[in-house]
């Protein structure tokens, strides 16, 4: 924690490495904001030397970042796969906190992230003792933690839409879990690729990493195991949307029993009863993009279409949720914040 | 048929009904174009009197419409529903044929309709005789027949993507097929209601009609059950996007057995051989709507996603292959035209 | 000014009219996170019952809502043109304050707005008290007043656009002022009507009330004259762009002398160095509305194009600086709060 | 002329370069529907091997084309800037005609080419022998030409925007011509440029080479004076819309004398009342991208805004008309087709 002897003392000391990308002008602008926080620098490999939204600051390289206790007490890393798991073990050996936003740190073994990812972990310690931080699941585990890896869009908006199922183990042992899902471009990230290019993705809706090879799929099995170990598999097919922000999941999930409409409503509400960022809409109300955009929640709504069979929307900012928001409500726990600081 | 004494002689004389909507504006497009074809008049309760595009024509209230066999030689009818099957009826009693764009001589029995509309159908007689327009399926039926029902674009998205797995009986029985269908606002039709103001859908993605509730279910599961009555029952969760044309059906289907990716490949493009407004796409590539906008066809992609679950992406344009451009193709049939006549 | 006698004592009582359009929304979104503001009451004749987004409220009808000082101490008025001037009255009457976002009260006299709306004003005293909201020009008057009629997007955007040019007595007399503008389609309004509908906006670009027909023409033209007498005739052509918000002027003015770009961008500089909601981008940077979506503010930037004529590029976020947010900061100087309270 | 023994022998042999960016493969698309064309090959350094669209074909990389009479009857050039210039002089070289679809060969001067372009010309002897493309105002000079110099997006719809009235001399000579001008991403081209991510123009609108810097001033001077040797100098404006293709010029000139709407839109009626692919829209409507997107055409409004100032609306899609379309009227030209063919 910081000094406490001036007038910035009540604030947390940040450096955002990857600043100049979608997520991390998010989170340098929700961190701009924050009563708690100050941006000390934001590293960009491509705009070093450009002015920083919302801060009095200029992008720095990352390797001139000043990793040191004296200057910032922790990182928000919005790296590329990869570079990120070699920039928190460096912050975390020099005494930093670091909030990871990349996928480096969220799988639990060195063997499924080998699995997913192709090759070995350069950091595999970091892989046990980083919790997995979606605050709705496990915000005990965050509180005061000194390396949280905070999960992206699809990971959040999936598993928050069928985590009451999960929980109450109202799911058919072993039936697949079917999500359906649609993304805004800016979750592809800034870097101008061919199929990134207006024009490509102008009038139209392309599915892509059909199935059961998309990265985050074995992140997300992980996670619902954790929750239910009878869970089946994900069947997990991504869109790519014409529009620059906003994520939906639509799942199918196959129930146990019949249950009605008012039962799964019911369960939902009491669930997500005490979550402030978390938004069950009114039965018979389907959630929809504009519910978040631009908002730190997730919003979800539930219908039951057959009898045992349900239909479930989930909707998240990707950005933000799905990104920097969570990276932010992660903070606050870590620091011991209000939870929602900076994030309504 | 038309006389054969004058320049026009071999040309049919078209009459289109609810030509101002988006599918009538490009059923007049189609037809005027068409070297077999000849708009004589085209109806607008709103834009009477106003010039019809594509044409030297304005259009006509449906009232004033002369519907006698020496003007005209077949009608399309692009009309609401409910007012359709009225001007059918009187159409097929002046001895002037039908091509219906609407879903009322869809269903084959009045408790079927009934069931799905909440009320009697007009003229029940009319269900029975009417083939539905889908040539991939039934094509024989369409040759030169007096009225002819052509599905629109969630029928005929749907049913072109599953119909290879129905027809081979790859299906496991009585499982339920699950679609997730995505379609452009075009497809609700032109009326200036609130939730197609370009502020409301601008930015957004909003799924409608969850699961069993949407109309279409009823033709869908019509047309499954005739392909194979041991096919389950239909989830359908149609959704609409922000964007005017373009209509995407991502259909999931649990086999009996397990298939290759290959191997279901391979049917399909058996299946669709012969059909010039099929494409199956080559194994890896996902069919996206930039695949078929504006143009006549569907495109199709199939996935093995696990081993008994296939995922397929079925496209339309939904104003073409999902409307017009049917329509157009049932001409070709109910005239003893080349099918594809004014279509590529 | 409300008591101070408990906890919200502090909060000014706001009741919104026209609450359920698209700036009346915008209006109370700010207002409910306005630390002095506390939102009463929300009227819609639309959406009466339904819930008012960011609040506790439900919209009422405007004949229930309660005009009377005990419970409100100021109204927004975001009604249609005509409806506002006899809602700004009954309330005057009534001791409660007002601030007017349409165009009713903003021009100066009974000619004038007989000359531009066809018809006689229903209350032309207000006319010649009311003062012109736009703060950057006469702040002054907007302290401690009763009414205030907030200028809207157009004259806002061109007013701010051009007014260093005009107050330095730089332009060439008499000469037109050429500007073609174009906003977003949440300027016209949300009401469901044909040319707003998502299909015919979309992917279209279309020009209306185009020279000196558009409405605002004479009060632009009015302010322009109070600045400098001299100033020539307006020549004004807006666009409809396919987006939800945002507006741009781009402004064509003759100089009476050669003034090189640095002059102009140091006279800009120069007279907007105090304006906390004016930003003039650095020499060689383009305004875009990227630049103001979602903010409180304007943007310009202003380029030398010929010895003599200068291109101005003005943007704002046509529902905030050109509606919501510009009431808001009417209202901080209205009560005596800083002026950006609410808006930064 | 291509030999006349085979089944092809009525058909033109077509070769493109650059036929994988945006107008290459609209021009592909046009010339695969052309009755009197066929296409040969098509060149792209970056999808070589890849599937030509519309087509057969693969595409080649450049420096495999067989640039030889036996192979190909005329080229169009689809290429950037400066690589154009060298590949018409190789193929002009080997006896195949060109029609250039870059800014190469449409100076008059290497003076005026090295003004704005920076540098020489490469083969300066082709600027002088070159016709400029625009067929309604030169197309004697193009039919049975060897080379052609087709104009792009901003100069074809600016030029037939203004042409009536430096036909006629109505301008007020000396007078600035002011054209604030809107165009569809594709006009940038294919390359995946960080300014054409989607996400950077989605909801964006941008002003760029503001004034008199654009390169194509040059070029829309040099026609101008050509038209009306007392024509004012080009004020020149363009902006980025997020939309795909579609581009508007907005035109505002002063008159030397009063002419009434009715004067005007009669001028513009009888200049281009030949004209197969200029429609002048009726008095009181205006010229939006809807009237042209996808169509080889340009439509035109006009409207005394003042006494002596006229405002014009031009629009053309940027593609077509503005690229491939007028490629294709310049090669119905050359060969002595009709000037239509190919491009209702």
């Amino acid at each position: 924690m910081p000094s406490m002897s001036d007038q910035d003392s009540h604030q947390v000391r940040v450096g955002v490495y990857g600043a100049s990308g979608y997520a991390g002008q998010d989170a340098v602008e929700l961190l701009a904001k924050h009563p708690r926080a100050r941006v000390v620098f934001a590293t960009s490999s491509t705009y070093a030397g450009q002015p920083v939204p919302f801060t009095d600051l200029h992008y720095i390289r990352p390797d001139d970042a000043p990793l040191n206790p004296d200057t910032v007490d922790v990182v928000f890393l919005a790296l590329p796969h990869g570079v990120s798991a070699r920039t928190a073990a460096k912050a975390l050996d020099a005494g930093i906190r670091v909030i990871d936003l990349s996928a480096d740190l969220r799988l639990d073994t060195p063997e499924s992230y080998k699995q997913w990812y192709g090759h070995d972990h350069p950091h595999p310690a970091l892989l046990q003792t980083t919790p997995y931080g979606l605050p709705e699941f496990s915000r005990e585990r965050l509180r005061g933690a000194q390396v949280i890896a905070a999960p992206g869009c699809y990971p959040t908006t999936t598993l928050l839409g069928i985590y009451p199922l999960l929980k109450a183990d109202w799911i058919q042992h072993g039936a697949p879990i079917i999500v359906d899902a649609k993304s805004g471009v800016s979750g592809a990230g800034r870097d101008p690729k061919p199929h990134l290019h207006f024009v490509e993705v102008y009038g139209n809706l392309s599915p892509y990493s059909v199935g059961r090879s998309h990265r985050h799929v074995g992140e997300i099995e992980q996670e619902m195991k954790k929750i239910n170990a009878d869970a089946g598999m994900l069947i997990f097919t991504p869109h790519l949307l014409p529009l620059d922000r906003g994520l939906m999941a639509s799942i199918y999930v196959h129930l146990a029993e019949d249950h009605g409409s008012e039962d799964i409503q019911m369960l939902y509400e009491e669930t997500y009863a005490g979550e402030p960022l978390v938004r069950m809409l009114p039965k018979g109300e389907q959630a929809t993009l504009k519910h978040v955009v631009k908002t730190n929640g997730c919003a979800i709504s539930v219908t039951a279409v057959a009898e045992t069979l349900v239909h479930i929307t989930s909707v998240t900012d990707n950005l933000r949720k799905g990104a920097s928001g969570q990276a932010v409500q992660c903070f606050n726990l870590m620091f011991g914040f209000a939870e929602t600081e900076g994030l309504l």
